[in-house]
């Protein structure tokens, strides 16, 4: 089995429960190791399969490494898992959730997840045309005529996210009205999202590089005491989009699927999401029209700038998006806490 | 077999052979009303299969239709398609070059291009916000969580563009670093093209609404006496691009496939595109950034200003853009000498 960067890439997995799914990865991830963030009650005692190389790190112990920073990882929700973002020393970063397993091609072969997410984030990205024969550096394909040749160097690729066979990513409303579907589909493509577009970049098939993105990738406040829950991914959907496309790097999206194996709870979801499905309608078009200023050139002082948009731009819809705004800024304190600037340079 | 629209859909066709390709695409379009004009030399008799209904325009047919203004079609070149659209008095057209033929899907089923069209340019297209899983309309598939529910109506599709298996859509460059490569990947998809990104059109397998777009649908000037060849649909892709995204409409990419049978000669094809390389270069990035004035409220008006942003904008490049600026006035007045506004309210 190929395991391509294996000393490069962390495989961060939040979790509450036994991580009993990694049996089935086995071939696929036993080469890397494991960053696994524990969700909720520390005093649990997660169980993770002989064999794999892990650290494993609970409330207590973020509370440990951050100090006064630490309120600014979710509690009691998923999001906690940039914490995991935060303490890797690798340069790649790939996150899955524990409901996750590994999903056939169209031929019945397991897919590779990391061999085709690190593909993805080693070859360029091309956000400035649109290539319609998708991923003009795959073998086989290339860029059609018409493309400008000075475009076709591309550009560093900074995120690569997968997609889900079987259950796909829906809101509560749409799991609501669909309860039955499911997505068949293999789509054999990989594309980059042009700049200038958002995109609803989901957290249970992730890939990025941390030193073109990490900074950037702060999955919020969500969770025991927040106002809205299944929004983490999306905040950092849109607040990483922005940063890329400012900062000329590329996001893509596409292969590898994984096959997400149980829906949860539409109810659930519901009243997690609810507020959020009012709040995007102001969130997006506020990013969508956004600018950061020429004097922001790296992912840390993109980020800062923005926090500081959101609470100009977005504290008018909820006392929330100020002390989101405030964990934005405790998170880059973190990050530099634990990135300083000789480590990552 | 199903032919959906039979009475409001044209099929154009540009050839300068007599069109034996009809007889694999037989049970597809012989519901369907053709088109055929006539490249270069009018003497020449084209020979059309049996059983099929079509109306053929060759050069004296245009220079009697089109009178003084009859210069802004193009001359020995497929650019002269556009006549076809122009004349045409039905909502919907299909253009496709005689080198295509009947691609199968991968269950080994032939594809009915003109059923997957349809369905593209009946369904809404969704320029705000990109969607993970692709078309949201299609069966089995929806919008994912995080798109904004005030997106989810979509807006109305203007152009469908279609993609090509065996031989690619490349340019000379390409196709002479690498004279094997064949596109061998089904890719099961159709997708918006993004609001505010460019793509490279191309004629060869192409389908739109005559009422949304067809007014901008103006294959340039190619050909005999022109500088430049093997723009045209490029130059029609990035002035309906930008005038889909003026008005709100959508331009979606990706199924039906065609099966490209031939690679045209590079030689031959480095000849007429050398100019449009260099060209593209500073062309593309004015169509990236130009603007429509509010008070361009349709496709005709977007046009025209178009026309004289181009002469403004481009002319110093070449001579050559003051004419095309030319053409594209003469083109709208040939638009509303065969489209006059009672006829298409």
């Amino acid at each position: 089995m190929s395991a391509p960067l294996a000393d490069q890439l962390d495989i961060v997995i939040p979790t509450i429960r036994n991580l009993d799914f990694l049996e089935e990865w086995r071939p696929f991830f036993q080469p890397y190791h494991l960053i696994i963030v524990q969700d909720g009650d520390p005093t649990k005692k997660i169980h993770v399969p002989e064999g794999f190389d892990y650290e494993l790190y609970n409330r207590n112990d973020i509370e440990r490494i951050l100090g006064d920073k630490a309120w600014a990882i979710s509690f009691k929700d998923s999001a906690c898992r940039c914490f995991g973002f935060m303490v890797s020393k690798k340069r790649y970063i790939y996150t899955i959730d524990d409901d996750c397993f590994v999903a056939k091609d169209p031929s019945g072969k397991p897919i590779n997840v990391l061999e085709q997410h690190i593909k993805n984030l080693l070859t360029p990205s091309t956000p400035f045309f649109f290539n319609t024969l998708y991923d003009p550096y795959r073998e086989g394909a290339d860029f059609v005529r018409g493309y400008p040749f000075s475009l076709r160097e591309g550009v560093p690729t900074a995120t690569s996210h997968g997609l889900w066979l079987n259950i796909p990513d829906y809101d509560a409303p749409t799991q609501m009205v669909k309860p039955k579907e499911r997505n068949q589909r293999f789509v054999d493509a990989v594309m980059t999202v042009p700049k200038g577009s958002l995109y609803p970049m989901c957290g249970m098939n992730l890939a990025f590089d941390r030193d073109l993105i990490g900074a950037a990738m702060y999955f919020g406040l969500m969770g025991e005491g927040q106002p809205i829950g299944r929004y983490d991914d999306m905040w950092a959907g849109w607040c990483t989009k922005v940063i890329c496309d400012h900062l000329g790097v590329g996001c893509k999206t596409g292969l590898p699927y994984v096959w997400h194996s149980k829906a949860s709870n539409p109810f659930v979801n519901l009243r997690k999401e609810y507020k959020g499905i009012f709040w995007q309608e102001e969130i997006i078009p506020f990013f969508q029209n956004l600018s950061l200023s020429k004097t922001s050139t790296n992912v840390e002082e993109c980020y800062l700038e923005l926090a500081s948009l959101v609470r100009k731009g977005l504290g008018h819809i909820d006392p929330y998006f100020s002390k989101l705004a405030d964990g934005m800024v405790a998170w880059i304190e973190g990050w530099r806490l634990l990135n300083p600037p000789a480590a990552s340079a």
